[in-house]
């Protein structure tokens, strides 16, 4: 492949930092995990968006949280069709082969993609709706959810509410996968949602007893 | 959703202690990446593998990589089927609309979901081969890469051959996408390819002119 | 010492985050502690197992648990001999010097050093009967525990009652020594047993009455 | 045992607490644990003190830490008597069974056995001199480091360099364990010093390049 070019070298350069430096102090902990494989004790399913930093925000180390991140943090519902799922698949694995206790949504404010699958909905943005468009069809995951806020005013308030609806709809997609429904009701699984407020660092939790998102 | 539960309490600490000093430190940068918008210069494409910290490695700050996280970092061919594509929803995204400089393909060693690949085309894991297996179909994408390797004798020198075959499929596929491959035509976008062994620290890249990945 | 390493950076930046929130709400606690001494009102002896959290279970503050571990929370027999005995001097330190009203001893279940000995004891552990295993000879405490457990005929059942033992040859040999036989005699001491199922939540305490472990 | 006591009514409302609560919210986490084993990154060596909060101010969870608490934090000489080293069986388990990364000695200011060993070495408390007092042959591990700095006249200072001497004293005598030595050796093991001040909430780490105590 003639295409593929070297690494920038300011990335080589970082490289080499954190080899002499973060690595060398911790190489006792990295042989360890990978001797003795992972053992994450949560998967976050988060965007990804460059402004969320969620190892950072939730003083992880290595081998702490499973991450898997794609656009605007959704999952799509359970569809055992034998197509190719990215998302259920890193699901499957995290709920059936590591068994991680806590499955996390993590969304958060200014996304990208939650913007465009509003504009898509109020037909404003017809290059999304082509069957081509990849970041379309997989923004259409979010129309149930588009479909509870549409009425909302506040053009603010209607896009905040429909960042929110990224983590609902997902988490209630969860719900349909029966491997994360059994480790639930077995007690061997919790799931939680999350919102992040890029510019002010706030978090906020889905309450199922508010069925709310409220500051944590 | 009554099965929605609140946040663990040793994560909820965290959090406030984050805020409190990273957040606090970094609040301008955080209000300007909030309101200016991302403009990362790089999408990295990595596993959901805890074990991999590709900020860390690479000194990244919150803006700087568009960060997509998969099973085993795969990247399926060009398929616009209508159908939901997750990751290629992704770099449809960061290439088209972010405009990245480059895209960064990164492998790592010991890797669950190549593994799976492996026992998978070697007949040893019957359950990976079920049409309702979403970790299965989804390492169907490396099955080209397997056909390579599949005469190498020694074990351990498959598997790694397996994981490095996984960026290679995946740059590959990439340069199946047109908008990649006009991106680089064009000099817009440069991408590249990883390979980080967890334990030693160490990382290779491919080099075009080796056909092969050569330290860093 | 060259050997000795600084501190890997995501302790130091969690802890910077304590040093921010939870130290800065409660420094005039801290000071207080600090500048008055401890006063704590029980002792708890547990296991080192990264899964007990005696201070979470109880929601003991900072200055109220003496907190010894050690494997298998275990308590040898008095031996005045001059040699070093490091959980007899934490009771000695306990009782008589900072007169706790309390000690407690809490097992758990799971515990490894638990099942060492037994494994040691039913012959399928040499290693352990080494003169030169730490661990093994550790262990030889809960040996007379063992020969009463012995001949229960289902493992997980055996184990667990050694598990129990592992508390009431702690309890037994605390009464060996003299000034906890005092302290109690006076009033001003007295001495429970507990035992942890981790995965199940569940307290047990030792009741006298009924001479085994009851829910609490 | 007619003389063990049920738990204190306030203890036992705390738990019922905490296990509808803390428990509830990480029940899936714990029974992880309880089924998956325990693999803590870290061993903690620290003080019994009741002020020493390792898990808060470092942010662990459940399974992060291998706690030992002792008397002053000391780790005594390598000494394969057959004798029972319970502290030596802590680190053996730590080392060679669950293969901790890291092994942190944490001391403390204000530290009650500091001080009595202070006093013992100084002549002004015979009664821990007695071949029968466990705190006072304790206590011996620490005489070297007495030595080092009994000719410091300030009273504080001296007593403040004591109380990091028991780090150091420790960090030597860990190395005199062979399977530490050798764990080292082959970078699967690193080592740390840390005195952390209970009223001011610091932190200091032993650094190998200044050979002294310096912040974090």
């Amino acid at each position: 492949m003639q295409r593929v070019r070297p690494l920038p070298g300011y990335l080589i350069q970082r490289y080499q930092g954190w080899k002499a430096t973060r690595y060398k102090d911790n190489q006792a902990w990295y042989r360890h995990l990978a001797h003795e494989g992972q053992h994450p004790r949560a998967m976050v399913i988060c965007c990804c968006d460059s402004r969320v930093h969620v190892t950072a925000i939730f003083g992880a180390d290595q081998g702490e949280f499973f991450l898997h991140r794609n656009i605007a943090n959704l999952v799509p519902p359970f569809e055992p069709d034998g197509a190719q799922h990215g998302t259920s698949a890193a699901v499957e694995y995290a709920v059936t082969s590591l068994k991680v206790a806590h499955v996390i949504v993590l969304g958060h404010s200014n996304c990208g993609g939650v913007k465009g699958c509003e504009d898509m909905c109020d037909g404003k943005a017809p290059e999304l709706e082509d069957s081509s468009s990849f970041v379309g069809r997989w923004m259409d995951i979010l129309r149930p959810g588009y479909e509870r806020v549409k009425d909302i005013k506040d053009p603010e308030t209607r896009t905040r509410a429909l960042e929110k609806q990224a983590v609902i709809v997902s988490l209630e997609n969860l719900m349909s996968f029966p491997f994360v429904r059994d480790a639930i009701a077995e007690g061997n699984l919790s799931v939680h949602g999350l919102w992040h407020d890029i510019g002010e660092g706030e978090v906020e939790h889905y309450s199922a007893e508010a069925d709310d998102f409220v500051p944590i």
